[in-house]
C-alpha cells in the first residue's frame, strides 16, 4: 500500500526535511517512528525539502508499506512515537505510482516577517523581525513582477545544480495584518532559497532600495547579485501542496 | 528614578514569574540584565506573578534605579543583555511611589484552548490541545455567571495563603476563531490558578458535564473539588494591566 501523509512541524530543532549524516532531520525522525510501529523499514518521500528552521503547516509526504495498522489509526500510532513538534494530520492510500514530490502541481509558501519597533518573544521562532517600517503597497507592486514564467536564476542560491531555472509562479501576495507582513507565493516548484531571496528582495522594495519596477530587470539579470538577500528560515513555512 | 517597564516573554523556559532558589524564573534574569548595565543592584517589582510556563504579552514591572542610560534608550540597552524570549517593549518614568502590583486597577489574562482533532505543532507552547469538540455557546452563557464581586476560593489553587477569596470580574469572554478557543477575563485581581481553574470549568461546561447554570452554585459553594481541573500553563497569556 502507499500511503500518503499530511504533516505539520515546526522546523526550529530540525536540521531541514532531508535526512543527513550528522544531523537530525524531519525525515528521519519520521521514519524512525513509521519503522517503530510498522517494523519495516519505509522510506518516506516528501513534496518539499524544507531547509533547516522551516516550518511545515502543509507538508505532504509519502511512503510503501505492508503494515496492518488501519489507516484511520495511522496517524494516532505514528504520532506517538513522534516528539510533539512534529505531528500527523492525515493518512490515506493512494495510487501505487504516486510520489509526493513529482507529483505535486504547486506548492504554497508563507514568508512572514514581524515589522515592529521591537522583537516579540512569542513569535519569534515563526517570524523574521524587522524594526523599520517597510512600504507594504510598494512590495504589492513589486510582487507582480515575479508571476508567470520566468528563469529565476537572480532567486536561487549560489551553488545549486539544477537543470533548468525556469519556474511559474502562479500567486504571489503581500498583506499586512497589525504587525506581520505575509508573503504568500504558489509556484509549480521553487529553486534553492527562492522564497527566501524574494522575500529580501521585496524587504529591499519596502526599504525604497529597490523600486518595484527594478524587479523585471533583476529577474531578467539573472545575477544572485542584483537580488536582495536571503532572509533567514525561521519566518518560511510550507503551507500545502497542490496535486 | 521609577522606572516602569513593558514587558513581552514567552514563559516556556521559566519557572515563573517570581525569583526562586534553585530556578531560573523571569525576575531574576531581568534583574540581572538590569545589574550589568546600570552596574547597580535592583530589584524589580512585577504586576503580575506568572506561573512556570505562563506567557505574557503585556506584563508591567518597576525599579528604582540613578542610571544616567536615556530612557529611551533602556528598552535597547536591557534587551541587549536578555535572553530572545524575554523583551521589553517600552520604559518610562513614573512617580516614586508607583509599584506596578499595588497599583495594578486591573490585569486582563487569555487562555487559549486548541479544539481540533490533532496537536498543533506550531501553537502547541501557546495553547492547550483538547481534541473534543467543545459548545462555544454554552461557555459563553456560563462565562456570564464570573462576572461581578464573588468569593472565588472555589476557584483558588489549595493551600494558597490570602486574606480574601474576594475578587471583581469584569469581563469574560469567550470566542472561537477557527480552531481557537480564546477565554479572555479582566478582574481586578486574580487568586492563585483561578483563570486556569475557570478555564478548566468552562472546559467541563463546552463538554456539558457542567451546565452553565451550574456555575453559580459551584462559586457559592466555595469548594475546589466543585470546579474544573486546573489547565496546563502554557494556555495562559497575561494579556495587559491596567492602572
Amino acid at each position: 500500500m502507499n500511503v500518503e501523509l499530511l504533516l505539520e512541524y515546526d522546523g526550529t530543532s530540525y536540521h531541514g526535511w532531508q535526512r543527513q549524516k550528522n544531523a537530525r532531520s524531519v525525515q528521519q525522525v519520521l521514519e524512525e517512528a513509521i519503522n517503530a510501529i510498522t517494523g519495516e523499514n519505509v522510506r518516506v518521500i516528501g513534496a518539499g525539502r524544507t531547509d533547516a528552521g522551516v516550518h511545515a503547516l502543509g507538508q505532504v509526504a509519502n511512503f510503501k508499506t505492508n503494515t496492518r495498522i488501519p489507516l484511520e489509526k495511522l496517524p494516532y500510532a505514528i504520532n506517538n512515537r513522534l516528539p510533539d513538534d512534529i505531528v500527523v494530520k492525515r493518512a490515506r492510500a493512494v495510487p501505487e505510482d504516486f510520489h509526493a514530490r513529482l507529483w505535486a502541481k504547486a506548492k504554497v509558501y508563507a514568508y512572514t516577517i514581524h515589522n515592529a519597533s521591537f522583537p516579540s518573544p512569542l513569535i519569534r521562532n515563526f517570524a523574521y523581525f524587522f524594526p523599520i517600517t517597510l512600504d507594504v503597497d510598494a512590495m504589492k507592486r513589486a510582487g507582480s513582477y515575479f508571476l508567470g514564467v520566468h528563469d529565476f536564476s537572480a532567486f536561487m542560491a549560489s551553488g545549486s545544480a539544477v537543470k533548468s531555472c525556469v519556474r511559474h509562479i502562479f500567486r504571489l501576495e503581500v498583506n499586512r495584518q497589525g504587525d506581520l507582513i505575509k508573503i504568500e507565493v504558489e509556484a509549480n516548484g521553487f529553486l534553492y532559497n527562492m522564497v527566501r531571496i524574494i522575500s529580501g528582495t521585496l524587504l529591499d522594495v519596502g526599504l525604497h532600495r529597490i523600486c518595484p519596477e527594478e524587479v523585471a530587470s533583476i529577474i531578467e539579470s539573472g545575477n544572485r547579485d542584483m537580488a536582495g538577500r536571503t532572509l533567514p528560515p525561521q519566518g518560511l513555512c510550507l503551507l500545502k501542496v497542490v496535486y
